[in-house]
């Protein structure tokens, strides 16, 4: 053909988490989504009127801006509003990086991380973490790179690193630091300090995960003006639709129904992480909404095969460090339950 | 600062027409939305149930490409969906374009595609549109460029290349051509039997102004499927929303309603052209949903100020050829009246 980039033509496609036709039964815990409904301001929010259907949205979002804004204490300056984290990843690479430069990582993390370097035409620097899947805080600030992306909790090992060690990092490293805060509501701190002091930090989030807004694809970067920006050049002129900032406008509103669903899923991630310690697995301790567990008797392909054949899916990488395990996401308690129903008879056999 | 791109830090971004916040009572004819509301079937398809917010979306959005297959007598495998054709554009620019590379196009046209070059770091080949704005065709066969954007009917000058010239100028041209086609519905023809046959064409469409959902965001690609399947890998994995795949497949499932307010305002944009002419301006035949018009005794911005006095936005360019034109939206038969006794007006001064 010839009509590509010669590295769109060679790069494979990022693989989402398979998902099940609407109304199939499937215990789906394989993508983390939150198994409990947004908001009722949120369907509320969804009548929105015919004209602002038919005229173009805000291009920034602003009625968004000031409301993230005012729950961190910071200005609408600070603040983006993307089509998803996804976009802002998207965004940062394209701001931030040219053609042959690079960009630093710790494995494992966010696989999408590789497919964005790889559209861009960047080099990847891959640090891989310690053998606990703590950072390999060193390798990251000596890195030679113009972008560092840190999912904290990191994904998909649900490990959180202090926000202190990521300040040193930051404070050391010669590039931009984006902080990927996609599950920190389900942890117990966040970096929006730093994304307010450091002139080199943005933090990311999104509504896909504690506000139980996956199918909405909103997120938000909060930093330095400059950086934002920045940002907002690379952007398209109307990235985020009118339903959407009505709907994430009532979702960030109703914190309470949020902060409710996020305790409702830490007391079962404990329980489960127990439970699956219990019946033999290696739990890394997690932050997220979602359990890194080693199988027993190592090989991950069995157990994700046997689960699926019980009309439970999980995520499952036949990938160095992963291949012997699972990543769980926490449902309900009826859900995690038939999970820890289906091992069991899976660990008797 | 230096953690930005040079190209980024270097460029100004794209500038939308401006918005008046809702309530506002300006006639607004200066960002060619549709002046009637989006069809019923949209608006009850707004009622989508939580569960569908709360999943990841079809990454692909399958159930919109099946529609617009069937429209065109095509396969899954000709289309893609894009967060607005706004994103179709980047998505092409960044498969197709790396840094230092050439997009060739005529000018003037769409604002936003030097904005998009200017991002990728990409070289800009303007060819210069004739007297009457039609294409400049020996120079944009012979371009030597990776990518050529052809708005078609073109903006802001609503003037519609037949065809046939667009498969002469594809057929001799060594790179991809892109037909932007976000105007088609109120011309005489479109281009998908070109999308359909050759392998270097793509056909992009939006929603946003024949189907009156400017404000939803979405837009399609059609194409061969090796060209599709590359800008599938360059998205973010879940491009579109739930809402958004809901609400477009509504919109392109009536198309009757789409049709009625396509004709509606194509009877007014003939009447409004009329109307112009004789009181002095100098009218572009146009088969948009705008006019782009030279205003009596030369100087654009005089009008634009006083229209906009009088409550009547429309859009002015401090630019070379269109510093002495009005680029004017088709409203209802009402705004259209009030346009003209706003111009009646200011021409008696």
């Amino acid at each position: 053909m010839g009509y590509l980039r010669k590295n769109i033509e060679a790069m494979a496609g990022y693989v989402p988490g398979e998902q099940p036709a609407e109304g199939d039964r499937a215990v789906k815990l394989n993508t983390n989504e939150n198994p409990y409904p947004p908001s009722p301001r949120v369907m509320e929010a969804l009548r929105v009127p015919a004209d602002r259907l038919r005229r173009y949205p805000d291009p920034l979002a602003n009625k968004v801006r000031d409301i993230v804004a005012g729950m961190f204490g910071l200005r609408r300056e600070n603040v983006l509003c993307g089509n998803g984290s996804d976009e802002l990843l998207t965004l940062i690479v394209r701001a931030c990086v040219g053609e042959g430069e690079a960009i630093a990582y710790p494995t494992p993390t966010y696989s999408l991380y590789p497919v964005l370097a790889a559209v861009q035409g960047a080099r990847v620097l891959e640090a891989p973490t310690r053998e606990d899947f703590s950072l390999p805080v060193e390798e990251l600030e000596r890195a030679r790179a113009r972008l560092m992306l840190l999912c904290n909790p990191n994904a998909p090992t649900g490990v959180f690193t202090p926000v202190e060690a990521i300040g040193r990092i930051a404070a050391r490293f010669a590039g931009l630091v984006v902080v990927d805060e996609a599950y920190v509501d389900f942890a117990s701190d966040h970096a929006m300090r730093l994304a307010a002091e450091r002139p080199n930090v943005l933090v990311f989030r999104t509504l896909s995960k504690s506000y139980s807004l996956a199918g909405l694809r909103f997120g938000y970067a909060v930093g330095p003006p400059e950086l934002i920006a920045g940002l907002e050049k690379v952007k398209d002129s109307y990235n985020v639709d009118a339903v959407s900032i009505a709907l994430a406008a009532a979702a960030l509103q109703d914190q309470p129904h949020m902060r409710a669903n996020v305790e409702r899923i830490r007391a079962e991630r404990d329980r489960l992480s127990a439970r699956l310690a219990d019946l033999g697995f290696g739990v890394t301790p997690s932050q997220a909404n979602f359990i890194l567990a080693r199988a027993p008797g190592g090989g991950g392909r069995r157990w994700y095969e046997g689960l699926k054949a019980r009309g439970i899916l999980v995520r499952w990488w036949n990938l160095p460090r992963l291949a012997d395990k699972l990543r769980i996401t926490v449902g309900t308690p009826e859900e995690n339950d038939a999970l820890l129903a289906a091992v069991q008879e899976l660990s008797n056999r």
